[in-house]
């Protein structure tokens, strides 16, 4: 009870934080995410920056406060501006957020997603089961976005990718877990079962990892944080939507109208 | 009348087949259409890709049910990336889909859509009215998306492609027609005057149509299956939207609130 | 009071024309504004076209009534379509209006706008005030897409920008300033503090702006028309909103049902 506590207090300190400092957000994104990411990201009071040219992403890295890296919709020049971004976000000491869309659908997926992790200093690897799962060299069913493999399934998987790369791995489903090299930490569990019928709320809860991670110190919370806010968003705009055309729109909504009560109401997290 | 009965029987099929198998569609589509169109997929049941990476494209035609592709914003290497796509999926027997967004409007347009039709085998051509008659060489008014031209004036356009390509054409507009090499075969009238104040549900009825596809055997079904999904979702949408706005989202709730009563008292379907 | 009045009738036979001719507007813009640049000019009554492809730049130039170039994803192959767009519609006699997003956060999205505004004929410079403030070489604090200066401090930027380039500078805020070589002519006060909240209100006002010199002929009347109809669609939209998500589709529906009577009533223009 003391440690969900502590979360909440946690969580609800990470919100304010972004409310007041508004953190500057850079995301190389896929297309079909741009517009939705960077809604996410004003609504709960960040400020999202998309760019993608190499001309100016070493520039970029002295302004921005965290680096958001996915890989949805990639292409070679793509692939070199991320690697080129995260580089600079290394040197400047800005964290970098992984969503290693699609990995295991293709090898350029899983290869980009490896070189990155490899390369590059990534603090929150965040994408689902099969992504996961495809990164460690298992045998995943992806199938680009989707996954079939449930989230607990991939603690393992998540656990040797955490201590290959030196990073915190978030897996989302229907419960979400934040992986360490040590294992599962934490699991929460908010969200509601229409949200997979919205594109994008994962790459959505990635932008808000990144965020997150703006102004909490341990990629570790920050994870756990972004994580937090999308489902709790995600379930009260579920709440109120007939179909998922109204609940992306109610998501925005209910990232914006955040209060401390409600996080400390609805916020299902367990010490896992 | 019992013709009429079979159409009903047919798209409800289609839609319990699609939220039964979840087809995975391989979309190649303009910059506007990526989240509407992905979100349209998700909404009905399907599951969408978007992926233009050359390096990909022959992997996921392992993967996918169906591809649809969208001139909508091209340029020279997606139009390369779309001739691999469409050259993929024919080996591995994936249907195509193409809409020739803006063919007409300039002489790269046009030409794109021609030579897919003529390199690469698509088994439905879905645009407007303008469009069609654009390709099939008539001097149409073409504004880009837009169209001057009544569906109706298309069929003829329709016909001499649907007999030159090998492929069904369906053109819509208030009136849509599935058209053949014998000429037009069916005309559907569900719709909304208020869909053309919203982008890209156009290229929605063409995704619509891949996920279609990917469960249903004959083109000439899918092709039907698909603008009648469209013109009911749609026009129960606009029926509760007070602009285009509201249309917008409320036609992601209707795709994914379909259900068969809704098909049977909508259906605006006759034998053409 | 007279002048309100005149201000008033300008907005109104601005809406009017551009229902009834349905002008074409090119949009070479940011991914992130595709969709919903496309959807403003379409609720509003025109037609959006989006191309970026060089072989096609001519041709349309010959199609459309205006032009919008907007920097916010910018790379080398865009800045190339670009400037091959401008210099088109230049020789055409297109009106061109550039949305500098995020000018001052990098070099290349600097020396791309200025490069612009020297090389081609920008009737209206459409952004922000930390935008305007550093290409006139002032240091601005800009973050991207967002602005820390009040819109007034950057009156004398603005004013030395369209001395330089001969053109109309339209700076949005919490006012609005369209400004000219003389300085400030009018101040327009619509709009909601929710309205930051929502990404791509202002790309959307600078499409808007696009429709609105396709109609007008004086780009001192259109720009101040754009942020007119902009800020009067998003202030009614604010007042049915809980949140940025819902405000976003509102304004659509807003500016699809904008009559006379709202304009006359809401419009807070005032000589400057």
């Amino acid at each position: 009870m003391d440690d969900r506590k502590q979360a909440v207090a946690q969580v609800s300190d990470a919100v304010k934080a972004i409310r007041e400092h508004r953190p500057l957000v850079h995301n190389i994104t896929n297309y079909v995410a741009m517009n939705s990411s960077a809604n996410a990201l004003l609504a709960l009071g960040a400020s999202p920056i998309m760019a993608h040219a190499s001309e100016e992403l070493a520039e970029l890295s002295e302004l921005v406060q965290a680096l958001v890296i996915n890989i949805g919709t990639l292409s070679a020049s793509w692939i070199a501006a991320m690697k080129l971004a995260a580089r600079s976000a290394g040197d400047k000491g800005v964290p970098v957020v992984l969503d290693p869309v699609g990995a295991g659908a293709s090898r350029i997926r899983t290869r980009t997603a490896l070189e990155l992790l490899e390369e590059t200093p990534v603090a929150v690897l965040r994408g689902n089961a099969g992504e996961v799962k495809s990164l460690a060299g298992e045998n995943a069913r992806s199938r680009g976005v989707d996954s079939f493999e449930a989230s607990a399934d991939a603690i393992e998987a998540g656990t040797l990718l955490a201590e290959r790369y030196g990073c915190i791995v978030s897996v989302s489903g229907p419960d979400d877990y934040i992986i360490s090299s040590e294992g599962a930490l934490v699991k929460l569990s908010n969200g509601d079962a229409m949200m997979p019928r919205v594109t994008t709320l994962g790459c959505a809860a990635s932008a808000i990892t990144g965020a997150a991670l703006a102004v909490t110190p341990e990629p570790r919370d920050a994870a756990a944080v972004g994580m937090a806010l999308t489902g709790i968003a995600g379930e009260i705009a579920a709440e109120h939507a007939a179909g998922p055309g109204t609940l992306q729109v109610r998501f925005l909504d209910e990232l914006y109208a955040l209060t401390d009560t409600t996080i400390a109401e609805r916020l299902r997290w367990e010490a896992a």
